[in-house]
């Protein structure tokens, strides 16, 4: 036990450090009255957003916990009810820990972006260091939500299926909140783009743009609350997973203790990242990300050696690892500025639209391939390094590279939410017209923020790639605990296998469509909106001094349509899962667990790649290459981008989350499937 | 043995009927000298490039079938000289039937498109017949070439394995001849688009575009000897998969009679089609299709009553028919003029180019996911249906429904070939001024060839689906029949499964997008050389009488760059399988297949369904809605268009092929992997 009450202290730990740092950035300088108020302005909008949001999906939550009441793991009328109700409850919890990060992460955010903005008027030292520490809150607040949940309750319940259930409510509620927040920050920048920078050439964030504060909000609600409610699950999920597989070895502790070092590496790297004399903000979050690991490892070996840990476990650990940061780089190479597919596509665009998007989505199906052989090579190295332990130790290598692909994930999380607090930052400069030195910092801190997400994306994606591996494996280990006499290796030759795999590889498809179209209808409602001000706002189009547009009429189509649109796609998803369960049995759904799994990692990184790399191509166009601003090239690439945002914020990360969700759902059902099956 | 030699007594007949199309199309009346001497170029352009491909591609075969002879089925050193050479002579026949049927397809194009086009002015009736009776001699000589010479080799050598290397050199023909042709026919119109409509605003099949010519030889070089070589090679690969498993039952009579009763029905079915009174081409067609499916399923049905074979297998091929033809339904749901996914794609094309692609990306991504469903379920269904008979029976079943969905075939390609036919005969149309009247016949008839092409479509990866389901349990029978006491099942949880599956998803994404950064280069270097005549050549862009660009430098560039791309994206996918089996073993190579199967299936069905789509929303808007032709909206929609050419006619169609030539390999391969893998 002496591990998980570790956990419990750390995660404190980390508690504390997020308070003292929220603190911190709380007391920085505020800005100018107009600052202030803009900045009020996209907090408000953000969190009524948030509200909304949360009270659809508590809702559905207590609706999903009612049907864990009823179902699960056994029908409440064969079981017995505190089994259930445990199980329920946990899945409660892991909502609202997952609904609570998301907030404390848009509060920190929201507050941070107008204190880094100001901080840029003394320079991009001070500005990179309340954007830095505001990031850091969220990762701290995410990854301590997560450990302290999971050794609580296992504290609690010694059950691993309540951990399962737990981290079933967490990701339902990411699946969610990811696919709200991504149609909503979409629908929102690509209208403000579409009808400000293509149709009237006025820059970004504009504020004449009647959606500008809609699209600062969506950067918070998109990138802030979605991604940390993502990593948040996978997190949680990567330690439900061990613990499944874990248990029947054994072996919980090894858990708990290599998620305890994580999050502790993670803690000393946020504390002890500066920017140092070569003031270059994307060195300085690369180089906290390398600390971090390099502790991480130290720490893990160390302890390990202490406490006779065998080693092939630490071994497997560190393969995650390695492969999380080989990931890295490969979405670095392929949307990076100054590499070739950038300078490719931005090339192609000179030509015309068609072939930026032909060459931008060409290279993004190259980029699949490192990624996808590193997720499965890390697997298989894992894997092999455990087996000679005994069998079922081979599975446990694999959940347990997943726990090293997610040790740094404190790490991760503060550098991605810098992302979105530097872009807001520099809206609010430009908004607020704080000068145009403030404006080339913040402008630096923004390019460093967007090449971190690049990064971390291509991170989420392989973290979550192990893990669900591993959720697979914890799958299988359900179905043998419950039916001991059952066949489970899953044939592919078997035509249920089979069968499964290939409806497993359409739902993501489907999925990503049905978000992408989500943004597509929402979109064109925004346009609409955006142009009727221009035309019957008078003085508006010619930024007469005092003539504001209704922000709030965007922000309230932008609100609508996205919790309009974010329930049917995760559903569908839920629904297939139940549908190939209750007609397949287990082997169907072993079969559509791995469809799912390959080609749900396949497309997001796909599209995160694909989205990143036009975005670039379009910012190294606007550098003055191929015509710079203004040119055919430049509109060409300002296509491409349009068309990578919903790719690459709205439908790629969530794809994650839906995979995450589904290999849960296929975990906590297996009892029903067998029961049941038709086939 | 009865059944082979109809077989071969049926695929003479054909060879008799395609003669006798053949010979009636040619003595169709002739048009102008100024048509005639079009036609001509075209007609050059086309022999030029093929043979110019085959010059390569006989090299590389040879240099095939001397790896072959080396190495397969065992090293020569350990196995008779004379099995080798079977082996070898097996592959190289195989290599140049295919290469025949692609040769004949295109000289009877070549022929068909003018004597439609002269036909044209008298009527609807008369130009639909010479052109569909033009498609019916390729579809009766494919499918007669792959029958006869799967019957002649059986008969010689009573070998399995002899029939998978004949079909692997047919396959691996198919693979470059479409990577080469589709590379040729998307660089000749994408270009000829880009300069002709978006830049110049000229017409389609303007004389005066120096692309026009290696435009109208490309749908020949693509789409005839392309689409050919590829349903040639599936239905070779169907019937090779099902000898396989067939063989080991001493069910092999069963491949042969339902494969012959195939071609017996699309013979009688070609024969009889006609227009009718409706004067609908698309649904003469369509009748056409409905009649060869109605009868195929009678006679197989009295043929089994007769010989009283098991009506289990007879339902198995049913089922394999039916799913093919509801596949067909669904492309055209999804790429359909009427439909709403046409319509909705058009209205997201007033919006801004962006939407059309997002949007029409969407329902690509949708449409995946009933065709997978249906190939999943008939797989399930023909394996269930002929499990009684016994274990080996039920994967028996997926390959005579494989058998089943190809028995139409013989009507698919003549329905296929119609497309690129009348295409080029409105392009005669116009270049060679033959009246309004002629156009407006052209035009609905080249309407209707798009529809069809679009069903073909479908149907070519529908077959290709059940073909490599069917081929992975013949690699499983191989690797039984030479290893016995092998574990053959291939868990998914076995670490080298599961990482086969991760390489194999990945390699059709980096293959179609090599094909496709193929023809951006190819089509920059193209685009170049009509922006230099344009400007150097006096009189060209007003259309001065007698001036006449220079097309034979377009058609060198097209086959230059095409000869050179071609090779690199096969190659890669040869040499990734080959390294996956000598690394992880026959294990990782059941996995890599399954993976390869569906993300291949996956991305030729969205890219095929998305860029038909795109082609057919801007026919849609075209027609005056949205602003109609030179509206912002058609613009949006020639960008989706363009996007949606390589999409649909390069990269998505060459994926079948990739899939069948990795799976031919992979079961000829065996014996070295299980002798040489690292794992």
């Amino acid at each position: 036990m002496f591990w998980v009450y570790a956990g419990i202290v750390v995660s404190i730990a980390s508690f504390f450090v997020a308070g003292y740092l929220y603190q911190w950035v709380k007391q920085q300088p505020g800005g100018s009255k107009e600052a202030e108020e803009i900045a009020q302005l996209i907090r408000n909008g953000a969190s009524a957003f948030l509200r909304r949001e949360y009270r659809v999906l508590a809702v559905f939550a207590g609706v999903v916990a009612i049907v864990i009441l009823l179902f699960l793991p056994t029908p409440i009328w064969k079981s017995d009810f505190l089994t259930n109700l445990k199980m329920a409850l946990a899945c409660l919890v892991g909502a609202t820990l997952s609904a609570s990060a998301g907030k404390i992460g848009l509060d920190i955010a929201t507050i941070a972006n107008l204190k880094s903005a100001v901080a840029s008027k003394k320079g991009i030292a001070p500005a990179f260091g309340v954007a830095f520490k505001g990031g850091a809150v969220m990762g701290m607040a995410v990854v301590g939500c997560s450990l302290f949940g999971a050794s609580v309750l296992y504290l609690l319940t010694k059950d691993a299926n309540a951990v399962l259930s737990f981290s079933f409510g967490a990701s339902t509620l990411a699946l969610f909140a990811k696919a709200g927040g991504g149609i909503y920050t979409k629908t929102a920048d690509v209208s403000a783009d579409l009808v400000g920078k293509v149709e009237l050439g006025i820059p970004e964030d504009d504020p004449r743009n009647p959606a500008v504060i809609a699209d600062n909000v969506g950067d918070n609600v998109g990138d802030v609350a979605g991604m940390g409610a993502d990593l948040f699950d996978s997190n949680i999920a990567s330690i439900a997973a061990a613990m499944v597989v874990g248990l029947a070895l054994g072996q919980e502790h090894l858990v708990f203790c290599y998620a305890t070092l994580g999050l502790l590496a993670s803690i000393l790297g946020v504390l002890f990242i500066g920017m140092g004399k070569h003031r270059d903000p994307g060195r300085a979050l690369n180089t906290g990300t390398y600390i971090t690991t390099a502790l991480y490892a130290v720490l893990t070996l160390v302890v390990s050696l202490i406490f006779k840990y065998d080693l092939r476990i630490w071994g497997a650990t560190i393969v995650g690892l390695v492969v999380a940061v080989i990931i890295g780089i490969t979405s670095d190479y392929f949307t990076g500025d100054n590499k070739k597919p950038v300078e490719k596509v931005a090339k192609a665009s000179s030509i015309g639209p068609a072939f930026t998007i032909l060459s931008g989505f060409s290279y993004g199906l190259v980029s699949c391939f490192p990624a996808l052989l590193g997720i499965g090579f890390s697997a298989l190295v894992s894997y092999k390094l455990c087996e000679p332990l005994g069998a079922s130790y081979a599975m446990f290598g694999i959940s347990m590279a997943a726990i090293g692909m997610l040790s740094i994930v404190g790490m991760i999380i503060s550098n991605d939410a810098f992302g979105p607090i530097v872009d807001n930052a520099r809206g609010l400069v430009e908004m607020a017209n704080m000068g145009e030195d403030a404006l080339v910092v913040s402008d630096e801190l923004d390019a460093a923020g967007n090449t971190a997400k690049a990064i971390t994306k291509g991170f989420a994606i392989g973290a979550a790639g192990l893990t669900v591996i591993a959720l697979l494996g914890a799958y299988r280990e359900t179905v043998m605990s419950i039916a001991p006499e059952m066949d489970i290796s899953f044939n592919i030759m078997d035509p249920l296998v089979f069968f499964g795999i290939m409806v497993g590889v359409a739902v993501p498809a489907v999925f990503a469509a049905m978000l992408m179209l989500g943004v597509d209808r929402n979109a064109e409602r925004m346009v609409a909106e955006i142009h009727r001000q221009f035309e019957t706002i008078p003085g508006l189009k010619e930024g007469k001094p005092g003539v504001r547009p209704e922000y709030e009429k965007c922000i309230d189509i932008a609100t609508i349509g996205a919790i309009k649109e974010l329930i049917p796609a995760g559903l569908m998803a839920i629904i297939v899962t139940l549908v190939v369960g209750f007609v397949g049995g287990v082997h169907a759904i072993g079969g559509y667990l791995t469809g799912n799994i390959v080609s749900g990692l396949f497309l997001a990184l796909l599209m995160a790649n694909a989205g990143g790399l036009w975005d670039n191509s379009k910012k190294y166009i606007e550098t003055g290459v191929h015509g710079g601003k203004g040119s055919d090239a430049h509109k060409a690439a300002v296509i491409g981008d349009t068309v990578g945002d919903p790719f690459k914020d709205t439908a790629g990360p969530s794809l994650n989350t839906q995979v995450t969700v589904v290999s849960l759902i296929s975990s906590l059902a297996a009892n029903l499937f067998i029961a049941l099956s038709l086939f």
